[in-house]
């Protein structure tokens, strides 16, 4: 279990894009990080593009006013200057402006955190990986929810066979709160996410499925997708050409099948991720819904409902236990733990330790390439007419 | 609320053929006829292809001895030469046969309730309506969940336009009993389901999808599927080509897209029918595991379950009701519901009250038909290398 | 799994007491006694206090004219004189006229299938039962969920010991229906439930709690009563000095202590019956509102959820069975379940088969007895001050 | 919502008495103190009994070596001396020593925040009111779960009549986490838990359910109980007198009535505080297992499942949010809001705003008081045999 004590000499110097206080996105960075103190301390920021709501934010948050930078590149440069200056920095801007301040902070030295989707295509994540590697730090992608320990045990059971070969494979995220134009009109945080220029080439398919899909990668870590098939929407018109509404279909390289929902046109929904993986013997299902239960059902067997935090888990879904049995965990603790392993890949990148770098589970720039492969083979499937096409 | 009433002068004097003592399916059939004795009296059977134990299980019945046939043929032949002969059969036969039974009775000028799926091609099904109507003869097909009043409650919410326009149909009958090839050996009831000979050009989507099918048909009888896709698998090899396993992909004429998962190949599955329709204001959620309640997600608004039998539903949900709210219904009472709607088509046919007829709502003929076009096309779709096909 | 086959050499010829056009009740008994047709014959009634109206529901349901009669006096004397007269009869008229119904008819020689609660006192009870043991009589009492065979699962994983030793019964039967006090003015069915005179001395604990008490002794035969507490209320108070409300605390025999909740005040609720038995290693838990499911809490290991029609519960759980796994049960069934009992005792009374009657597990006239003795034990503490009494 | 920014001018010098490394209960604390870094900053502790272990600890989470303190008399005398000596002590050892740790710190001129159950007897919680009034300073209780904001909605509904008269509440806290006695012998946690003299007078009553209770005060303000029954038990003899089990029932100040179960011998139960509210109209239902959804069950309506983070909440429910629609928030979040009020209050108290103190929500000293008062009285009718006591 986790209890905060810390996991690396001293907490690391860091600080934000984005993030600031007109959105909630940031929120959930800043409880992840900071949630025990032993991993990251805020030190510096640039949170908004209005500096003064910035300014008045960062300082209101704890950060000394004079490092509550208007820009980001003010930051970088300011920063660099200290002895004291950050070490690593989490991107929480719109998708369209990751590439660029991804490169600048690699080449300034830094550690880097962004939002998903990572980037616009697979050859710039494959540019910033190539960066990352030669300057020596680690990119993190912040796949919030993947943090949860029940993912972890569906992983083992997985891996030890406890559901045979896995046959299929079923993914959603899907929710209702976009099945009017409202908020494309109203909210800052949605408009941009509804044009191409700063969302990139998908609305749902980044903003929403690209979590689902890493979550797959996380269970699944054998398989790999064929070829796909993906049919997308916009039922709001003024989307197009994002989609509101996608299904894929996949074919793995074992045989397995599966299928993708991610919309947020799904009028009414309150469930967001769904999972469930078909063996041969057994299936799993877990939803972030109510993401302290994981569902094993055996054919022929009772149905299983397992619970986060009991002894009858694997150790590996038991190491990021933070609250323990009967004691619920959300969102925020899964942000706690997914940007715990970031600091703890930092703290190993820094001190050269890529033996214990290349055994860790988390979000890695791999985790971000595939993201952006996903996305890019899905739109390539859709805009050849919904067609199969070879997953490459 | 139906109390058993007669809703015809007399019962209907019926016999089965098929559905004897060693399979499930029969006793679906005649719990379904006789619930009240007030619409059907079987009064004569076939019921199995072994004679001794076909007359014994009938005799067991109530059927007097003379009346419990060695085959199906004996029976027509021989209940014609009666002044108070069957008036109508129910044909619980592997799939292979019905096309030939249903031309018989027909032409022995009986009235027909057949099993699912239908026949195996289209051709077959409009040749038996057409004999149909030339004999002025009804065929129901059983489709035996879809007498569930909250169906109705759906379809009328739809009608309404309750949910806005609809842009999303999600069904799956997807349930783990057949995970493993044992029951293709060794029961009588599994194994000629994946021999193409008597199943015909499906296992799954003839035998589990088409009953979802007919019931989204029955929710949204204003929308035609325009294409679709189907990818379909044969998880245990042996059933090749008969699939164990299908996704498909639709598109509809009103823009409304739509998925249906049909497996008896997902493991541990105790749910079986599963319907998700969402519209631009709120979704609709039902299953057959749970038929009892109905979920409506208005979006932006507290989620909904209404109960069966409660006086807040529509009319037409509450006059199939029989228990009443609190009083869970089961898959009895659905059969129940469409076996009575038989009969009162059937009477109403007798009596030539064509306006009645085209009023009713059930799985009449054409429902038969389509289940079988559904089939032809997800088929035609699968071996075209899961392409899109135009629905036709 | 039942089927429908004759369990009787001919079905008996049955009649009915009430249960009439205008209330729910009637459907339920009808259902379960014609079910499959050959375990009983609807041969005669007294449906209704208005006898034209009663004699127009009997036609209806196929009952020849000349037996459907005004009152049931009329009916008993009338059929005595006929060679296939009725042989047992089925009251589900107001509490009040239980006792003076069933003498009646045991000493008319009639079979007796009686609603609950049976009657007023245990006196009462006592002598009914001395009277049908005199007549060689069979007393059923419909508490009607009790047939569902989950609840015999429970019994059997109780007497074998897969909980441990039974420490808590938790109990409750509370809905919302008279959250006011409309259906008291205007509904016939509910009106004289609220007058002590017909209704007896309570209203929720015999109306509601009778039916959860019985399963109770049904899945924990071993176990009794010691002493116990009841605090009633009427938040309506025109309902005093019956109850809408009322809590109950136990003490067993064995050390095990529980509680139940009866209640029609309980607003908008459609949960109608929860039990939760609590042993030393394990807790069962099931509700009337999802009857398919058994709930099977193991301290320290995954919670169970076990499906009826599963190979995996025991014989006795699946003997009772009808449609099998995935196709779900409802009340009706469970109504069909216990009238097959009752015919089954009636038989064997019949045949003066004693050893194979006590061998049977039905709500039988003790069953009637101890629904009274617990109605008359929780009055008298209640009107003691809630105050804890002996419980004889 | 809430996102971290302060809500003090600096964050208040905080120190811990207790919750070392071996037990869970100082994570909840840390947690829920230290989540935003703006209302608490940990700079010196006590945490064990064993002082090497607990500066090891301490050091661990970032405090000074200096600050690690071998027991909490030596933390006050020395932080006494200090410019920047902690402000506020957070409580977590065993009940029996509450009293004189918070009387200690009280004198020494510090707030304090205490675990439940507060103190052993009435009089003792209110002397230390008296004494924190002199010493203007603040008593918050950590009652936990009690920050979640659908317990600020449910509290809102009542006071608007959303429900109607409140006439039933049904509270229980009941595990089976100590089914058997194993954790009694070996768990340092559990040990002390069921030794009346470091427990105090109860085991389940103190340590489960004040918190339940807590919850209805938080919802109920307007109700006071005005006599109670407890009936309690102890399934594992060597607990007693103190009991494993406990029900009991109450009668309120308006007429309503109510039940409470704590158990931690409810074999298998994951399931841990639940709360049902009856009222006239509707009944609420709320359970810490599925803490984000309020059920609304409106007697004659379809029953309403409400979100967290929703706009149709009360503003009262929204003010305490952190992460919005969507996303699972769990027990963490709910002790970061009681110790963000907690701080709040403190440092109202300190500008001496009493008007905004009187305004404030949360487990303030009374809360405590009536903690204490609850587990009396219950204790007072167990022991005088379950009988009715007026609740004084």
């Amino acid at each position: 279990m986790l209890n905060g004590e810390r996991k690396l000499n001293r907490p690391l110097r860091w600080a934000m894009i984005g993030g600031g206080r007109l959105g909630q996105v940031g929120y959930k960075h800043r409880t992840g990080a900071l949630r025990d103190n032993t991993a990251y301390q805020l030190v510096a920021n640039a949170f908004d593009i209005d500096p003064a709501r910035g300014k008045d934010f960062g300082m209101n948050l704890g950060v000394v006013e004079s490092r509550c930078y208007p820009d980001y590149k003010t930051m970088i440069s300011e920063e660099a200057k200290r002895t004291d200056g950050i070490e690593v920095v989490s991107i929480a801007t719109p998708n369209g402006t990751h590439y660029q301040i991804t490169k600048d902070c690699l080449n300034a030295g830094l550690h880097v955190i962004c939002e998903k989707p990572f980037v616009f295509t697979v050859e710039q994540a494959i540019e910033l990986k190539e960066l990352a590697i030669a300057k020596g730090k680690v990119i993190g992608i912040t796949y919030g929810f993947s943090g949860h320990p029940l993912l972890l045990q569906m992983r083992q059971m997985v891996a030890n066979g406890d559901i045979g070969d896995v046959r299929m494979v079923d993914l959603s995220y899907a929710h209702g709160f976009n099945a009017t134009d409202s908020a494309d009109k109203t909210s800052d945080a949605q408009k941009w996410r509804v044009d191409p220029k700063i969302a990139g080439p998908s609305f749902v398919l980044g903003d929403l499925s690209t979590h689902t899909y890493y979550m797959s990668e996380l269970i699944l870590p054998h398989m790999k997708i064929k070829k796909l098939l993906c049919d997308r929407q916009s039922f709001i018109p003024s989307r197009a050409p994002l989609e509101d509404n996608a299904y894929v279909l996949m074919h793995y390289d074992n045989g397995a099948v599966g299928r993708l929902w991610a919309s947020s046109v799904n009028a009414g929904s309150m469930d967001s991720q769904w999972i469930r993986i078909v063996g041969s013997k057994a299936s799993l299902v877990w939803t972030d819904n109510y993401p302290n239960e994981l569902r094993v059902e055996v054919q022929g067997e009772p149905i299983q409902t397992l619970s986060h935090g009991m002894p009858y888990l694997y150790p590996e879904a038991l190491s990021d236990e933070r609250f323990g049995a009967l004691h619920t965990e959300g969102l925020g603790d899964s942000w706690a733990n997914i940007y715990l392993k970031f600091a703890v890949a930092i703290d190993a990148k820094n001190r050269g330790d890529e033996a214990a770098l290349a055994k860790m589970v988390y979000p890695d720039i791999d985790a971000g390439i595939e993201g952006v492969r996903w996305i890019a083979n899905c739109v390539k499937s859709a805009d050849a007419g919904s067609a199969w096409v070879d997953f490459e």
